[in-house]
């Protein structure tokens, strides 16, 4: 039977369902609204087009109501916002935004995907700045002209979220002095705080004025103020600080929302209306492992949503066994990767779980190829099933792989042990032949065994400054070039002896360069009758990371001599 | 208590299971015998010596036997000879190669890491051409060493498996005049017939003399006579036709072979004698697809086979769930990875199974993004479970990533549904909203659904041939830029409206660039009343790589007007 369709709002939900909607049937009459002028975009790629990657602003858009009609048969209607929606009559009001013109269509099904829209709080002396925001062509491109044409070369990003960050790096890009604000103490929160602090140099070293644990109190003219009483010189200011779904036309029709105020679907994306359906940032979402809804802006579940939904409605069994929220970043030479739970929102959440930390660094490539360079991971699991509950990785090469792993593991409901059984593809060009995955999974396994015990890189400074005995194994040149200050040096290559100097009765910390080494010489101190010897993960490479932001930013006293990155 | 552990053989095998021996224990003597004068190198990357992409051969060496002594306390003696094993008395002889010394150890546990050694047929004039194989870093240096100070620039390669085709293009990328000659109809056995066309064609476009189908008969002075009376010129010859397991040691001890000639190892990789272990290259693994026994040349799995041995010595439980063998190559400007079975293989062993292949070319990331480009996969599956069976994909992007997802499912015993709701890492500069993996599980799960119908390029000529009836979908500009001899071009977005032009009661094939087009196309086709409707997977793109080697080098007629590979 011929239905008659009606979908709110364009872009990775609408269009996708759309699509799928005509290749499932082809009588169906498919209308869709887009308030905004183009109705399918690649939204992640907008801040792209500030730096010229994209150079021209028109490439973003992706397809044209022409298109959609002559190639799918859909009615794409541009310009056209659905003001209300009529349940009891089925039908919808639709504001033709360029002449003000209203008229109503009815339907057999309504697809809501309206998505969210960039929080921007009100700020004292808004006026006394030119606020952008960035969530479609229209805005990016007003961004991208008023920027180049202006008289001034200082730009304030307020909001350290993938947007912010991209964002701010394609105007650095392209020659602006860009602060990029955070309120919290790190901004993408997909990472932990340990984790991040590679992002925070990257930007920093790169020239991006990055401000964190300080916040917008208000603008002067031309002038950012923050809470700490510093000023930053802007004449543009990007308001990145977050989105929030855009639910006024749902919860006007008497829609649900749900516990987060994004609209409350069900398993197949159906709102509490059988006939209206809700997919992409306007709706709450079940994250199989916080067993809670959550809100992702993220395009992939919008477009699985979508295309779900299209399915349903044509009488075909779906798929939704919850997200996990995998996601990366590129920040000029690094990439950062992440999939399901992090320390932090573990913490966050206050979840009542039990895990522990894989946290290595690894060639990303056979060390002798010229483009090798080391991965920063980080891998959670559950205690003591060994469950993989979330990753992280940064580094210059191919983190997505190494995370899309995790992530496919993940729902497979892997563990560590299943890690170290992946058959990874190995040539030189690609990787090492135990990958990054498999040493996290024998790391992980080690841990589940207790065979060792370790510390994290963030608990070195008390560590110095509780003048703990700490050994640095690596070879007498490499600690030449850097060490913790009070580490004692015992190559790994003299250890053995060495082994009286090593103080039986209290604890012992071992670090290399990146932990491998440290790794070695934990365990051989325990079987030598060492009893309380901790590894140092990620060893001086992580700990040169993890505190040079911070030392190069704030007036505290360096615990090393001098930092190595090599 | 205290053991004593013998190690035949270094490299990936021997010395990983070294390392780990000593990681579980302090006190164990392990002593490594290696017959070279290397005990540690990167086997995988002595190819890119050759290119200068390793530049110096001293950097293939990972460790030498003073490391390993002041490292991990391990005895490794280089240019040391296992001649022989006395398993009754638990004890070995040693030839120093150098002095011709022969000498007794005695060991409690034995692990043999012999290693393949590449297969050198005797064929006529020999001495006619200088003929190297390529094992270790003695021999890559010796190659080097002479192709550069010789006064022709003629090489012929005589295999196309990972290390001729590897050596071929590192050759070639020195300035060597190389031909690449192989006796079955394609290099690169882990791929298909047609994918591997791709990297026949990169071949063959940077100028390597790629000959396929023919077989080495004889060589006369510098020159190789092949098969077809075919002469090529090459003053050096390179034989990569294969490697063999060294088992001769083993059988001599009266050592049990398996199916394969190799030696037979139990689940810890022991062999029948309770205190000899077993690994690598010279072992016979079991591949859980196949359900057989067989030989992988693969770096990964002998170190993961390595680590289960010195974990199952010191009683520590290990893991073999059976191998799939997954592995990468780099041809030129070409990335190619795979995993699992794939159709010849398939057919090769005669394997009773249900299976349907997913065929695609999408695009690695973002289409606007500067460096994106197509790439092609090919996935099979079983019918009717969707069980995951292997995959293959081959581009100038990130093939490995997506065929590690792949082999990661394949792991978890995945099906294509798993494959669709798989949440992947997603930004502009690392991939596509909707991944190719994504994609490929849905078609997979359409074609399960049998929700259309295909035919895959290789085809096509067939097609031609018989004057099928075949409907390019593109739009003019493109059909005008190339097509299939007798297409008819009626684009996507006049399809519709030019419906009666296309006959009932034939068989219809349909294509576009790549095949999402010409999918929509055959879905709007089959609601509107056509039974009889073929989406060629892949299409024109596709079919372009597939036909353009043997155009080339062949002198049959072309099926298309003009090639086109955008």
């Amino acid at each position: 039977m011929k239905k008659r369709i009606l979908i709110v709002g364009g872009v990775a939900g609408g269009a996708s369902a759309a699509a799928r909607l005509r290749r499932n049937s082809e009588e169906d009459e498919i209308i869709m609204f887009e308030k905004g002028p183009h109705v399918s975009f690649s939204n992640c790629s907008l801040p792209y087009h500030l730096s010229g990657v994209v150079d021209e602003a028109d490439k973003l858009i992706l397809m044209n109501p022409k298109k959609f009609k002559s190639h799918y048969n859909i009615d794409a209607r541009v310009n056209s916002e659905v003001i209300s929606i009529d349940r009891t009559n089925k039908q919808v009001s639709i504001k033709d935004v360029l002449t003000g013109e209203i008229y109503k269509e009815t339907y057999d099904k309504l697809i809501l995907s309206p998505g969210a829209k960039p929080i921007v709080p009100n700020i004292a002396g808004s006026d006394k700045v030119k606020i952008f925001t960035v969530r479609n062509v229209v805005d990016i491109d007003k961004l991208n002209n008023y920027a180049k044409s202006m008289d001034s070369k200082d730009i304030a990003v307020i909001g350290g979220g993938y947007v912010g960050v991209e964002v701010a790096e394609n105007l650095k890009e392209a020659g602006f002095n860009v602060s990029l604000i955070e309120a919290m103490d790190q901004i993408l929160k997909p990472f932990d705080y340990d984790m991040v602090q590679i992002l925070h140099k990257e930007l920093y070293d790169h020239g991006v004025n990055l401000i964190v644990g300080d916040k917008v109190e208000s603008f002067e003219e031309n002038v950012v103020v923050l809470s700490s009483g510093r000023k930053v010189s802007a004449k543009i200011v990007v308001m990145a600080i977050g989105v929030s779904p855009e639910v006024n036309l749902a919860t006007d029709a008497g829609i649900k929302l749900g516990e987060t105020k994004a609209i409350k679907v069900d398993k197949n994306y159906r709102t509490h209306d059988e006939d209206i359906y809700a997919v992409g940032d306007a709706i709450e979402v079940y994250n199989e492992l916080t067993h809670s809804m959550t809100k992702l802006s993220l395009a992939g579940p919008a477009q699985k949503e979508a295309r779900s939904v299209a399915d349903h409605i044509n009488n075909r069994k779906t798929l939704n066994k919850g997200y996990i929220g995998s996601s990366a970043i590129k920040v000029f030479d690094y990439n950062g990767a992440s999939t399901g739970l992090n320390e932090s929102l573990i913490k966050f959440l206050n979840m009542n779980i039990n895990y522990e930390v894989v946290r290595l660094i690894a060639s990303d490539k056979v060390g002798i190829m010229p483009d090798s360079s080391p991965m920063h991971f980080k891998l959670l699991f559950e205690v003591p099933t060994g469950k993989i509950l979330g990753a992280q990785a940064i580094g210059k090469g191919d983190v997505t792989k190494r995370i899309d792993v995790i992530a496919t593991s993940i729902k497979f409901n892997g563990t560590v042990e299943d890690l170290k059984d992946l058959e990874l593809c190995y040539a030189p060009p690609f990787g090492t032949a135990k990958d990054i995955v498999n040493y996290a999974g024998y790391i992980g396994s080690n841990l589940l065994n207790c065979d060792f015990k370790q510390v994290n890189v963030d608990k070195v400074r008390d560590l110095v400054e509780e003048e703990a005995y700490i050994i640095d194994v690596r070879e007498k040149v490499e600690y030449d070039n850097g060490h913790i200050i009070g580490a004692n040096n015992i190559p790994l290559s003299e250890l053995r002896s060495r082994i009286n100097e090593i103080p039986k009765d209290k604890k012992v910390y071992v670090h290399c360069r990146t932990g491998q080494r440290s790794y070695n010489a934990t365990l051989a101190l325990q079987h030598l009758g060492y009893t309380n010897i901790y590894n140092i993960t990620g060893s001086f490479l992580a700990l040169s990371f993890y505190e040079y932001f911070n030392d190069k930013t704030t007036d505290r006293k360096s615990i090393v001599t001098k930092y190595n990155f090599k």
